[in-house]
């Protein structure tokens, strides 16, 4: 029988990976169950990941003991279900040719449309693993102590340990229960475990790091890459800082982009260094109020994409 | 305080209304108790709808004495929240001057975009009502004898009382427990009375019986309209039914229609007379697989206009 393959986003990150898997795990338990929710495709669903894994990712499946998910970048004639992404610019290739089964995200809903009516849950959380824990609830499903251990870390990643902007209530409640079943006493101390895997850089190519967690945008008809790197220190980052910005720079030209920002967001000093290469340095002064000063702005308070740096990017785009 | 309004599609049905009251009591509840799921936007949250009641919820609403919500068709700079659709064509006029809170419904994924998170619980159920009761059991808020038994009528009302293909198990256990609550012991014999008091054509204009449920939509550039009306006898239908095909042909040159479809759907016969006005019979027989005979072709078993109609005439036009 042919699978449903539940995918997170382009260059994965942790929450990407670690919704797929749990999400898959309580799709295939409703399905057992006979749960009318799952009653139309009783297919087994497997998790599987866009990209390569980050560190940190890579730290936290090690860490719980699970084997890491299957590459899939095409969506051609398979079944699918989307997590923590609704737009067609991060999800498979070829997904008009997909059936898409389900989506579940955190995010503004996107231009993915389907002919038939499916599961859509989207709720402004911090975090897609904060829904799927409540979907969990919800179905009355117990989770098992190593998904909530991957679904914990999803929250503490992208929720930066609760110090992001985006955090919610929601996320906190979720999180908190998910480290009583996962057995984790002390989160602050696992979520710092968890950054100093996600700070190494030693041995990266200044191309991986600058794709480690890169998503395209159209804005305003303009082609605009945003990336992001967090460390425990930007001194880490200080040796190969000027080879990531000559990457970005090939990259702008190779890909046709108008701008390309990396942000190099610092856990500790919570505050981002934004690295910009762009057809137009007004549309960076408009978005977050500074002069370009050679390479970079310093972007205090500034550590999500998704609520400090987009936004600001796309209303500058279009005034 | 400026409101939260929470709206059905255009041409309201039992389940647009009554899940917009339904929705907009829960969420009332839940800024009450400070839910952090709430916790984005405090305002009041008050049901509208975007047209006349049909005479189901008239008597629906009379039944359980719920006051009928404030007529409301336009969202410019208004906080909206959708029910029951995300398709623009179906929603609030200039609704790009809205600002969406979030989308309940049970529909394909429409067009509708936002420039932010929100959330929009989308699920392949028969009704948005047995999402709604599934989000009071989800967020532990008790349901009151009147909602439930709206809500419970809702799902009568869009499953046909379970007959339609668009039921689910998931409709049917919200039923049953919504039924408890409302203290009905005999469902049937209730919706029989519902589709009694839907069935009341008399003295209506043949307009209003063509707009009673009506939807637009566009198929490979074409606009096409598909109407539903419900009876619990065809025959209660026979001396208004030339005067209204009078009225789609007049309806189709002023709105520049490519095709107007009218369902008159038996209810106790499980088949509707499907009356067409078009530019082109042949995508009727390819959809249907029937040639028009006179003014309609008849559709055994076809109840559902999402499922069984809307569908082969998108693939007809497509193809």
């Amino acid at each position: 029988m042919s699978k449903i393959y539940v995918a997170g986003h382009k260059s994965p990150d942790t929450d990407s990976v670690c919704s797929a898997i749990g999400y898959a795990y309580l799709r295939n338990q409703l399905v057992k169950a006979g749960s009318p929710y799952a009653s139309t495709h009783k297919e087994e669903a497997v998790a599987v990941r866009q990209g390569d894994l980050n560190p940190e990712t890579e730290f936290v499946l090690k860490h719980f003991g699970i084997p890491t998910p299957e590459l899939m970048t095409d969506g051609a004639g398979k079944k699918v279900i989307l997590v923590d992404h609704s737009e067609r610019g991060q999800t498979l290739d070829n997904i008009d040719q997909a059936e898409i089964i389900a989506i579940i995200d955190h995010h503004k809903i996107g231009d993915v449309t389907t002919p038939n009516p499916i599961t859509f849950i989207n709720m402004p959380t911090g975090c897609t693993a904060s829904i799927v824990k409540a979907l969990f609830d919800f179905f009355k499903v117990e989770i098992p102590k190593e998904i909530a251990g991957i679904l914990l870390a999803a929250i503490l990643s992208d929720t930066v340990a609760f110090k992001s902007v985006t955090t919610t209530e929601f996320d906190k409640k979720a999180a908190e229960e998910l480290a009583k079943i996962a057995g984790i006493e002390d989160l602050m101390a696992f979520a710092m475990e968890m950054f100093k895997a996600k700070s190494d850089v030693a041995g990266k190519s200044p191309r991986d790091l600058l794709y480690r967690d890169f998503k395209d945008y159209m804005m305003a008809g303009k082609k605009v890459g945003a990336g992001q790197i967090e460390v425990v220190s930007l001194d880490l980052l200080a040796e190969v800082k000027d080879a990531i910005y000559e990457e970005m720079q090939k990259v702008k030209a190779e890909g046709g982009y108008h701008t390309i920002v990396l942000m190099l967001t610092d856990i500790m000093k919570e505050g981002t260094e934004l690295l910009v290469v762009t057809d137009d340095p007004s549309v960076i002064e408009k978005a977050f109020g500074k002069k370009l000063e050679g390479k970079s702005i310093w972007l205090d308070g500034v550590m999500s994409r998704k609520k400090q740096v987009v936004p600001p990017l796309e209303k500058a785009f279009g005034a």
